[in-house]
């Protein structure tokens, strides 16, 4: 970390500033130039807040240097996180295609959909029964009686069972849930990781909509703090001005996560891009990107049913693109 | 609402989708031209889900004529809302600036800023007791103490108290509290907001980070549609590249959300810019632009002390900025 | 600026660094602690290229602390430039409204919309000749016909005309003009911007649609270096997801730019909403954050015209708009 | 395109609206209900000005429904459009990798890496003459120097050369340039794309930096209605708030471009990223999305050189780079 000092500081308060940084365990070193003084920092900065440092009336600007993060960081966990869900490994070695509908309806369908998926390549299941609706006047999710048809979804094809928690209360319900999903708009709902820190779930952390990686990497790290060090990191598009896509598919994200952490990275396409037709290209550079997994939208839409996002693939098109990106992947990033 | 088939959309498939259509109540008016087909829906489209229809084969596009959102919507109550805390009016004729600390620290802090705030003309007091910190190892509030020392505050000043929730598990705490804020990282806590329409609190809801107007809207909604219609709309800034500031305050947004909306509006330009000598600038601005009140973080930080962000005025700042914003009041768009 | 080497950097390499850095005239202090070394550079860094450093196989990350503008910093001019247009001062104790038409379309237009804005308080007269669509389907303006209209309504008023040049090719046809506009998506235009500060014309710079204030103010340093000093500094909204309103002004650059830059600054309400209803209160805010003055698009629509854009006032609406600002000008940031 | 009237909006300047819109050649479809009144033009509404609709009194909204674009356009154009650049092809069913040094340095320099990007399976050389930089205090590019440069190279190696040109009088110097680019800061520079136009050379277009994708469409209809097809789009990252990377890759605006465009899609790693580490994985992925080619920047860094950015590749990672390339290709979206 390195402060800045403004001209003609008091020098008396530059004194306290100091030995309150030593306070902290850090080394400082003094740069004085004719127009300023640089602090550098050498130590362990990532419990310090850098904003009470910048309120100070004689600093100018303080910049990080060093990550904010340690339990995520992979600097101090050089190997890669492998995570074990119920016997599917994800991190390391391993390539997961997660699928199924956005929505739980119905036992008919989660049942259908999950044998499809299974099928096809699919090593979990995804299903919503708590749906985050930008209206209220939208369908909200069966809730409890959705997560029952998850359980039998999960009992029929073996598959572990991905679903999302909106809400603590909701947390006895996701017992037998084996991946709990913390959804975009929840990313910084910090109450809530810290108690999922004191679950021991695999947690599923989706980026929020306008978080950066950084920020991504510290709500992993409140999880990691509270205990839990089953995380799973989620790129699912960011929003920008491109109003032609949902969301814009941060395609780096996935390098740079994989370079700043060792926790394992899986994308989203289906969410990111809002559209059917663009999830699987989209679906094929995530892996050729170096994802350690996907999730994928998938719906069994009888004719005539009005009840799917249109992102989601029929299992027909989910098969077709599961095809693809288990060819692409021996030349992906990961597997090179 | 108007949905725009493809070409050669089939036609079985288009008469399903019109008489659903009808099924929800609506009239449609089909315009059709040698490339396209268009529906044009009239009636009551707030609870259509545009998603469903979107997801159709035969669908290449529909857009959104009408806002999605009825309780906050200007057109079915053109008169201003004035909600009542504790005996302190906003919206409508008056004009509230709320101020007070960041965060609760002592009783001693609240307690003296209270006083000094409410000498230069705040009309009601804010404080943390929990806070929303992107790092785990940052200050996390003083919880239900600092809860305790807000009521000192309200007990020694009268003033009305305002404080953020994080999390449902917290409500009991809040009983005394007069304003229920939902800060930015939780607009979209659809599980809160549903929740906190139940109560008869007063909600103070902040923008989303990158939450457009509109959604910003269906967040009211929400509490609104659960049956609590005391909603102080907030615009704290946005997420943008820009980033000498903390955020972007979107000063247009309030004679957009005024105009809208019958909701009062307020802005936050300690939050939005994030440095101190940027906050009475911001603030004028905010006034004129026609806004309903002003959020302003006040610190009394004695020498020395490592504890207010760089976005807090000591109350000697408050009092100018005050005095300087009652004496443009008078020719903002409010009151010209 | 500070260096940050990476853990086990090649000594030899750092040397090298080192010595290249002092011939740069720099100062380096170095922090040598277990994990990094930081080297403090103190001396005139803006013109170091930081990305020749960030380069370099042994550095980690390199900070900028001070502003790599020189000539348009404050810093070093704490006086406000005021430039003299044809008798007409712009900055320092001043304030201008520069109104008129988004595109010239007849000579009897321009004059009766300069005559107007003159008789309701404008300083400055703008029109386009040459107008940027983002369509090669849309009116491209009049151009060297619309310069001549231009210069009959500075006859006529006496008002000195604001105008935009869009290619270096059109510059001996601004030769009367008396401030050469140049447009948001040229601001980066570097080469015309060079050729722009061989002149002594004043320039009005617009803000990039994704510009950061800093490139803001490098464009307008590069006119300057080239020895015109007579920019002026343009607000005109910034391009962020929100799409209610076509971008998104940036209130709080007027004091950013006003207190990192001793250079006039104005802001374009009429741009950055796009909706005429908004112009009023957004110029309000502006006026109040302390600008040094407005552009307002005025247009004399005659009933069933299709020529002018949504955010055009009429005069009628334009003489209110300007009464209201001289009424809060008194107590703005800037006056108070 | 869809029109929506204001409630108890004039029937007389309607009906003069109707006319109009029937004089520029539009079939209009009425929809009156209680609340609101919607006109569906039917037609080619690509040359009609939305703006100049929207701003009529009576007007409240207008949605256009088909893209404003027509020669790009590839509903009017189903086959790829293959260029044929000096002999070498790009788009159908050819890959192209186009690799150089950021900017020209000296005639050693670019003929030592045009042999071995050649070698490494590179099909076009690139190298900039003319530099946009930020700030005027950095290096600007050799100029014509750098274009005689680039000419020996080509002579050497019989690849064609791609440069971006920077403003209109550079033209003649282009003149044995096989490709000219314009550069991000550029897209809008619409002087420069008409006059672009009206030569035969084919033109590699970049996205800006806060374009969308209609508005790069757009550009290149800019340079296509003024007579020349040979426009090839290249990606090369948006500027959102994630500041981890210089830009962020827009991935799936690989897919889209390609289904709603013709021209052939290309994008540029190293731009988007700006950290040579990043620029192999973000490689992979716009190969596997569907890109026609790659924009590869390649130094040759000598030990202790201060000449290249952040994000070029030696001519051993772009080796390796274009191996993995290679490899992955015949299992991307464009070739599966």
């Amino acid at each position: 970390m390195v402060v800045l000092l403004k001209k003609n500081a008091d020098a008396n308060q530059a004194e306290k500033l100091k030995a309150w940084l030593k306070s902290q365990g850090l080394d400082i070193h003094v740069s004085e130039g004719k127009h300023q003084t640089i602090l550098g920092l050498v130590g362990d900065t990532s419990q310090v807040d850098i904003d009470l440092i910048r309120a100070l009336d004689i600093v100018e600007d303080v910049k990080r240097i060093q990550e904010p993060f340690k339990n995520a960081n992979r600097k101090f966990h050089a190997e890669d996180t492998v995570i074990d869900i119920s016997g599917v490994k994800i991190g390391g070695g391993s390539f997961n295609i997660i699928a199924g509908p956005c929505s739980v309806e119905s036992e008919e369908q989660v049942c259908a959909i999950a044998e499809k998926v299974k099928e096809y390549g699919a090593t979990m299941f995804r299903g919503g029964a708590f749906k985050p609706r930008t209206s209220p006047y939208s369908f909200q999710g069966l809730g409890a009686e959705g997560i029952r048809y998850l359980m039998k979804a999960k009992k029929l094809t073996g598959m572990p069972v991905v679903s999302e928690i909106m809400d603590l209360s909701q947390l006895p319900l996701f017992d037998e849930i084996d991946v709990i999903q913390v959804g975009a708009r929840n990313m910084q709902n910090f109450t809530m990781l810290k108690e999922l820190g004191k679950t021991r779930k695999p947690i599923l952390l989706k980026r929020g909509l306008s978080a950066t990686l950084e920020e991504l990497l510290m709500s992993a790290e409140y999880i990691m703090s509270s205990g839990n060090e089953k995380v799973i990191l989620c790129e699912r598009g960011i929003r920008t001005f491109e109003t032609y896509t949902r969301n814009t598919l941060d395609i780096t994200a996935i390098p740079v996560l994989k370079s700043l952490s060792h926790l394992p990275v899986v994308a989203d396409p289906s969410h990111a891009t809002g559209i059917a037709r663009l999830v699987r290209p989209t679906a094929l550079a995530a892996a050729a990107a170096g994802a350690d997994g996907l999730l994928i939208e998938v719906h069994n839409n009888p004719e005539g049913a009005l009840c799917d996002g249109p992102q989601s693939l029929t299992p027909g098109a989910f098969k077709q693109l599961a095809e693809s990106v288990f060819k692409i992947l021996p030349y992906s990033e990961k597997f090179r």
